[in-house]
């Protein structure tokens, strides 16, 4: 019985080379897959809903597959994590219509960027969070600048120079919210949108921290982005401090 | 010029046995020496707040020792960082009269226990958790059980048999605070004390787990303590999931 299957996963990525399937590398769809023949006895081909780079981490990461089983998917669940290692979870799993791709059914994702603003670094969160041992960060001008990111836009501003995404010319995607917060000595920042280019959240947090940091004002978002000049926005912060914590596949996929 | 300090320090316990120094050991405190070593010049003696077990984690641990040094204290943290491992970090310091020990100082110690109510493991949070698949813990319950805690008391059913600290009959301590929290899949247990016997903690989140799964009554407390009978608790739940949270040395000493 063919049955296709949308499985959300977390994963703490610093020992993997990014989801997508690479030669020579291990990654998180590749493990994933080699549980799935553990379990099911067939290589089987996974999509993920992004393709997220060395390091960085998700809580929740939809991926999609088609399979010969009979097993339900709470069964499947179960059994997948008996054989993957312990820094990839399933955390849950439904069927879908065939056809669903956990790429192109994604409505919206949110991704959050963890800075820890302190010059003492915790011994705990080294792998999840990337540091700015000063200045401290004003909050307050980085939610003005997230503000005006905010909307329909042209974002080849905040997309690695020489990225295939800048050839197709489809460069225009819509963030929803984007919102920064401090806990303590942990500055996040949160962003939704229907898509992202090459490195996106990562570029957009470097350029909220240099905000934050005062050596750039939140007034100067519009023109950075109708600049589309990747030289004008802020550094790309590092793989570890960002994840992947939410995928939107509308109500009628939500548990 | 002879100075006393009192410093805090945070490390995850992993990879330690202990913070006390033992023979063939890597403890925290022997790496913390190391680091003073190097700094001052000096092996040191470290006295610390807490011998906390193999694989426990602190958030705040104070620690106090004489030092022949004109450093100020917040050029000594800088400095002791820049030696220690990545799993220990000081936070801050000050100096403190002479004589001052880290141990006796102690007006109140705050441990929380940490468990992971859950049939799925995180990929984050596995050496900072027990894993308590099921049955959900009735947290409601457990604030009744933690309630009947408070006071003085003698702890001996909450101490490992065996310990030397029975030998001593010195027994009695004050609970004067206990209380749990839920928060998603994680239970915590947080018990604020002017001291603990061998193990009390581990061995208190275990009972408090008992009562949570429904297997021993809150009603049941006194009568436990009654006993003085270790038999008579709940098992010593695993290291991993304990941490120090904060060492009360009173205003005088507060930052």
């Amino acid at each position: 019985m063919k049955q296709t299957f949308l499985l959300f996963i977390a994963y703490k990525g610093t020992a993997y080379h990014g989801f997508q399937v690479q030669k020579n590398s291990v990654t998180v769809c590749s493990v994933f897959q080699d549980a799935l023949q553990a379990v099911l006895g067939q290589r089987v081909d996974v999509k993920g809903c992004s393709r997220t780079d060395a390091g960085v981490h998700a809580l929740e990461f939809g991926i999609s597959f088609a399979a010969e089983t009979r097993l339900a998917p709470q069964r499947l669940v179960l059994a997948l994590n008996a054989h993957l290692p312990a820094d990839v979870r399933v955390l849950r799993g439904r069927c879908v219509p065939e056809g669903f791709h956990a790429r192109y059914a994604a409505h919206a994702k949110t991704y959050c960027y963890r800075i820890r603003n302190s010059a003492i670094d915790s011994p705990f969160d080294a792998d999840y969070c990337h540091k700015i041992a000063q200045p401290r960060l004003d909050v307050s001008a980085m939610n003005r600048a997230a503000a005006l990111l905010v909307g329909r836009h042209d974002f080849t501003a905040l997309c690695s120079a020489g990225s295939k995404m800048l050839e197709s010319g489809d460069t225009v995607r819509t963030i929803t919210d984007c919102h920064v917060q401090r806990s303590g000595d942990c500055v996040t920042i949160s962003v939704t949108a229907d898509g992202y280019l090459y490195n996106m959240v990562r570029i957009l947090a470097g350029t909220l921290a240099q905000v934050g940091a005062g050596k750039m004002q939140p007034e100067q978002i519009p023109a950075i982005l109708q600049s589309r000049d990747r030289a004008n926005a802020g550094p790309t912060l590092p793989a570890k401090g960002l994840f992947l914590t939410k995928v939107d596949y509308g109500r009628e996929f939500d548990d």
